[in-house]
């Protein structure tokens, strides 16, 4: 894999452990700042701002969710690039379009929207339990 | 306004025109053929592949939606273009993600994804009835 793919794919792993882990500080430092940034949240509207994408972050991020990413796959575009994935809640799965742009050669989001499929995720098998 | 905005966001109406008039051959014009291309519609999982996001439209555009785009708003990303919008159909409204780039000097689409929002659309006044 591209040296480029590999790095893209990266901000896209910290973007779902920020969200996991709740880590507002790490979320922010993902997004971009020298170009307009929006959101848009599963069943909300979109959000358009710095301001107020954070804003709608530190809210989430109270409550993180168990979210996992899978499945993603990367299409570069020029100084941009979008990545598709999976994310899983539970037996939720949503599909997301993550975009990034290179500011200061690194990859930082500019946009983010997920919504619901009708797929049902797998549970991990239960741990075996000690008799 | 810029020509490279109003070129894009005549490219993103061209888009809602091709679904609204169920225009399947306008609609495969507007995507790209160069680059891989992918397709969330809502509540549906991830489509990608020219064939199956063609396909895809093939199916929405024999029953094709009253839709109409709201609120474009254009984010230049180089060879690519974001565009977010509200998409109305009736009092539904939807937010929308639509890619695009450059292809033989026209604006040509990779990606669109729309999902659910609580937003209710204002429904066009009654026409006055003649007694």
């Amino acid at each position: 894999m591209s040296s480029e793919r590999t790095s893209i794919l990266a901000a896209n792993a910290a973007f779902y452990s920020a969200i996991a882990k709740g880590d507002y500080r790490a979320m922010e430092l993902l997004w971009a700042r020298l170009r307009p940034v929006a959101c848009i949240h599963p069943g909300w509207s979109a959000i358009t701002g710095r301001n107020q994408v954070m804003a709608s972050w530190r809210t989430i991020l109270t409550r993180p969710p168990a979210i996992k990413c899978s499945d993603p796959k990367v299409f570069p575009l020029g100084e941009a690039a979008m990545v598709l994935c999976r994310e899983i809640i539970g037996q939720t799965v949503l599909a997301a379009t993550n975009i990034f742009v290179r500011e200061a050669e690194t990859w930082k989001l500019i946009h983010h929207q997920a919504g619901p499929t009708p797929e049902v995720a797998e549970e991990a098998p239960p741990r075996q339990r000690m008799h």
